[in-house]
């Protein structure tokens, strides 16, 4: 057991990085649905200029990037290591859009939960004094997204009530070892969790197990009840997913529904906009934590908030 | 500059890791090359009775996992996290031969730098204080690689003289905070470096400005010259990339050839098998660092070895 080691997955940071600044950048949708005022930028449609939606999501990640360091008055050579990822064969979304900016690069694959693994990363390459100022960053693109997980756009199909919508959108935090505030505390890492679900459109399923062994072991190691955190927040479960981890952690004895949501339900408009299970895709996590999450913490809104390692599924 | 920086990019360790066991794993071909003596275990076939070359990579993952534990003594339950990647779409080899396990994870996407980057990582979160035992590991599997990234093997396809063979196999290291050594003392973590090669079968050539300047980096920030090592070991450039590495070391008044190679020469017999430019994957550096690097290190034939974090360019 490390000397930061509590519990079984837990570490507790003695220098807790703060989450300096934070930016992001949506799609159309994203701009329409119920965090639309949170968000830095609405991109005016999916190409964004760019001549592929791949190249739309490299300049989602550029222009993030860009946006984060203007927000807390840093300049390239000053950051440490980039930690990004994305959901694109080779992470080129990230290779790409990076690859002008000449800084230690650490590049991550955790689907949805890149982001939450790119702060946990983060957070100890700060605490661990190897690093004064990292990036975490992330994006996902729908049409990217479709494009490699499932059928050309072109064909319009029918979309099964489990599927989720990707999000389009690009989200980073910008830690600081300076003490400002908001600090990231403590991270609990989840494992790979898979019972088996082979339904491709019910990622929500799939991802919920994961999801509700991480939270469980969360407060075994820390000895927390949930009513420790203002929020309790899932990357991208969706409706469904929601729904079956609440119910696994009742199973077990935990209730967090008061207090929990997920950022796949709440960055659409359910009843009015067409996303069928919710949003998905590591830029929905990482745009919701960045644009809504941060602004309610900074406005002292939201004290505590646990922001889950969600496990590893594609999109 | 964070407390453990020196220079631009590299980080100095307070509490060295040890590198307690490592254990490697590669195909027929790789059983026949060079080093052929220096890995655990050859396999039969490329698929190694599964029925898929994916699944005989996941199991490729899997097997050198539970030989680097049995090597080390150590349970699952001892290993505080695994850093591992592949270079298949959504490091599935990674995910499906670690599901099992049990163990905290991090997916890492760095292509051919995965083993540099998870030993990087995990150096660092021993060093931080935030494990004790940590599984750094990667695969690549050449039927898997050139599905994925080339044309059908079936098509018989002629390969270019510049192209590169990528590895089959797995290679895996257990660092460890107990004081016993071979010690990881430091960290230069590279930059992409993207000079603009865009021919897919001279990856030799575009990973090759990378490794050049993340050498020049290391030296520039340590104040040490190559003499200091006993080797210095670049991940899958080729013939073609070492010599144009070389070269922009010369061109930047750095002369490491007499003590400079590659995993990508070292690991075939250039002159018998028919491997082109050399072998490549993040196999490759995993398997000759695992088995080749590790043995003449605990020999004490190899005292000082900088091994490089070589770029992001796909097997």
């Amino acid at each position: 057991m490390s000397e930061k080691h509590i519990g079984k997955q837990t570490v507790l940071f003695k220098n807790p990085p703060s989450i300096k600044a934070t930016a992001s950048i949506v799609g159309t949708k994203e701009g329409k649905g119920s965090l639309k005022h949170s968000f830095d930028y609405i991109i005016p449609d999916e190409l964004w200029g760019e001549d592929s939606w791949e190249k739309a999501e490299s300049k989602l990640v550029r222009e993030t990037l860009a946006k984060v360091l203007q927000k807390g008055s840093m300049s390239n050579d000053q950051i440490d290591y980039i930690l990004a990822g994305d959901l694109l064969n080779q992470c080129i979304a990230a290779n790409y859009g990076l690859r002008e900016t000449d800084i230690p690069f650490f590049g991550l694959f955790g689907a949805c939960s890149t982001m939450a693994e790119s702060l946990s990363l983060g957070s100890m390459l700060i605490d661990g004094g190897f690093a004064d100022s990292v990036v975490c960053m992330t994006s996902s693109h729908f049409c990217s997204a479709e494009r490699q997980f499932r059928y050309p756009l072109e064909l319009g199909s029918q979309r099964a009530p489990t599927s989720q919508w990707t999000v389009t959108g690009s989200g980073a935090a910008l830690l600081s070892s300076e003490q400002t505030g908001p600090y990231i505390k403590a991270v609990t890492t989840g494992k790979i969790n898979d019972m088996g679900i082979a339904d491709a459109n019910n990622m929500g399923a799939a991802m919920a197990p994961a999801a509700a062994d991480t939270i469980l072991t969360h407060f075994a190691d820390t000895g927390l009840s949930p009513d420790y955190y203002d929020l309790i927040l899932t990357g991208d479960l969706g409706k469904i997913g929601k729904k079956i981890c609440i119910d696994l952690l009742k199973m077990n004895g935990l209730d967090i529904e008061n207090r929990y949501n997920d950022c796949g339900v709440m960055i659409f408009n359910t009843q009015e906009q067409d996303i069928h299970a919710g949003g998905s895709g590591c830029g929905c996590s990482a745009t919701v934590f960045a644009g809504h999450v941060y602004k309610e913490m900074m406005k002292g809104n939201l004290k505590r908030v646990l922001f889950y390692l969600s496990p590893q599924e594609p999109s």
